[in-house]
């Protein structure tokens, strides 16, 4: 079993990277403050994960609820049920949420958690790839306004984390190539080394292999959780942790929730960045095709789906969480695995980019 | 001006205590770090001190929302209204939001600034007594659930409290005695030099007396300050200032959010802890008597409404988030002015005290 601690003083955690991981109670167990727990997942994972959880928190009161499975259902409406049952049932505060699910699940049950009594406990079970290297590390939780994505949540950290692998053999192929196109976001961030190891082993974290999945899990939270730990609150490095999603939320927006798989979405975002940067002299166009050599390989798209504007592009970016004072800060590459944040960039420019993408 | 700075690490702030406070544009603008302010106030105090505290951040870009006024609209859907004027306005991250108002606004003002894009800043200007003694302090921002008070809600903290005793003029009789029954709360945990001032200062603060007023004001917010910055989450002696609260939230929910104030509900929950400690040999009957008299004298009322039964009661009380594990605490007195927090009752003490306050 790997251990990675998430070093945020007295917000520190532990992951636990490994298969088999929902088979052991003893490691668990030690993270349940109270007696009562409540697992908190939705119609497609309860079928598959939820009787061998119930398993695991056996020595405690277990209350389940059951969501609804969609990001659509990842709004301030679609927490109530939590709370509700929480109420109606008079839990406490010493109560340890367990959100059982991919990111939607632990976005909106770390939030449940953050705002319930004034926050309680709470641990993460991702049974995504994508939730694994990504909601695991930094403790953003929330949900989506009818207006732009994970508008309303806190920051808000969990008592650990469960990455069983086993849990990703019953992901869809889709499902697997949108967690790796985070994980290959951390490589481009700033890891050239995590870069070549992925470009010689995307077809066996493609296939599965566990030992393979395993470390680039662990690299994937190592990576996210030194920057986390730089700057909990994103107020400055942090950001670059949005490599292509300023870019990737617009395309959620602009395609409706769920219809573009939030990994595909930042694959297109990273490339577009990659584009822009290669506009102004920052990127070799070796190096472009190089990113997008990797994001094809790992089945994932690098256009803009068809009906998107630029006009709409440039709007829902212009309402990104990283406009500040009517800045729209990007994550842009001055080199290959060497991303920094920038507001100086050509509009017309980016203009030109979008207008690249248009299909 | 008095100025206290409530000492919370990175989260420290101070509270600004003063006549003509609105007034005093250069000291409460270094607090706003963006160019954008959002003013959160309700129908009742907008037209008193809207365009005065417009006129406080004239410097920056100003929007509005005007709230309901009540305590029935303290719920996740009266929330909704911020949320969504700022995400209509493409507001980011940098805005600071102004609660104008009374504990109802500052409580989901103070929510939505914590949930807002995961944290925005705010800057409390409370309007009644109950406000600047109460919410100034310790940074619970909440809302009600149908099935308890403050259910929802996070720790967070303002980046200033702007009390203007000004505003004290405009308030109702009865909303000034309210707001003393937090004032005395204050003296009864721990500070019997405070109880006596009190004893013979009760009718120049009835009188609305400055002076008196600003003393009162900042002894109780010393007093709650030094509390919480003992335990800012609430997990030991912090619960001290949940004196009268456990019997006080079960009267509110019982009759109804706003049929009985705050304040009132308290002022019988402090009788009712000091009945139960006395049936327990902890508090002689004059004692007893001298709290009673002190709540009498500020007009607050010391006997549950017509219409509450003791079941009511009991099961109210049994939802309340000082339950752990099952165990009711509640803060109840060793002595005059000398609280603790207690699992360690009989109920059937606790049955009686109930039965003789039923009216």
């Amino acid at each position: 079993m790997k251990t990675l601690n998430v070093d945020l003083g007295d917000r520190s955690y532990p992951i636990f990277i490994c298969q088999g991981l929902l088979e052991n109670k003893n490691l668990i167990s030690p993270y349940v403050k109270g007696k009562q727990v409540v697992i908190v997942t939705n119609e497609t994972i309860a079928p598959l994960y939820l009787d061998k959880t119930k398993q695991l928190f056996s020595d405690f009161n277990i209350e389940t609820v059951i969501l609804k499975d969609g990001e659509e259902y990842k709004t301030i409406q679609g927490l109530q049920p939590i709370i509700d049952a929480m109420m109606a049932k008079n839990i406490d505060r010493k109560v340890t949420l367990v959100a059982l699910g991919g990111g939607v699940i632990g976005d909106i049950t770390g939030f449940a958690a953050a705002i319930y009594r004034r926050g309680v406990n709470f641990i993460q079970i991702p049974t995504t790839l994508l939730a694994q290297v990504d909601s695991s590390v930094g403790g953003k939780t929330g949900v989506n306004h009818p207006l732009g994505k994970n508008m309303v949540g806190a920051f808000y950290q969990p008592q650990c984390v469960v990455a069983d692998i086993s849990t990703l053999n019953t992901l869809e192929d889709r499902q697997l190539s949108s967690g790796l196109a985070e994980v290959i976001k951390y490589a481009l961030i700033d890891d050239i080394d995590f870069l070549q190891w992925l470009e010689t082993h995307i077809h066996n974290l493609l296939k599965r292999d566990a030992t393979d999945l395993i470390y680039a899990i662990e690299k994937s939270c190592a990576d996210k959780a030194r920057i986390v730990a730089m700057d909990e609150k994103e107020s400055g490095v942090r950001a670059l942790l949005n490599l292509g999603h300023t870019f990737g939320h617009a395309i959620e927006t602009a395609v409706g929730y769920g219809n573009c798989l939030h990994g595909e979405a930042i694959s297109i975002g990273m490339v577009m960045a990659a584009d822009l940067s290669q506009r102004h002299g920052w990127l070799d166009n070796t190096e472009v095709t190089r990113i997008s050599n990797l994001l094809t390989k790992a089945n994932l798209p690098i256009n803009l789906p068809a009906g998107i504007s630029s006009k709409q592009m440039l709007d829902l970016m212009a309402g990104d969480k990283k406009v500040l004072d009517g800045q729209l800060h990007l994550v842009l590459f001055k080199q290959q695995a060497n991303s920094f944040i920038s507001a100086n960039y050509e509009i017309s420019k980016l203009e030109q980019t979008i207008a690249s993408f248009i299909s």
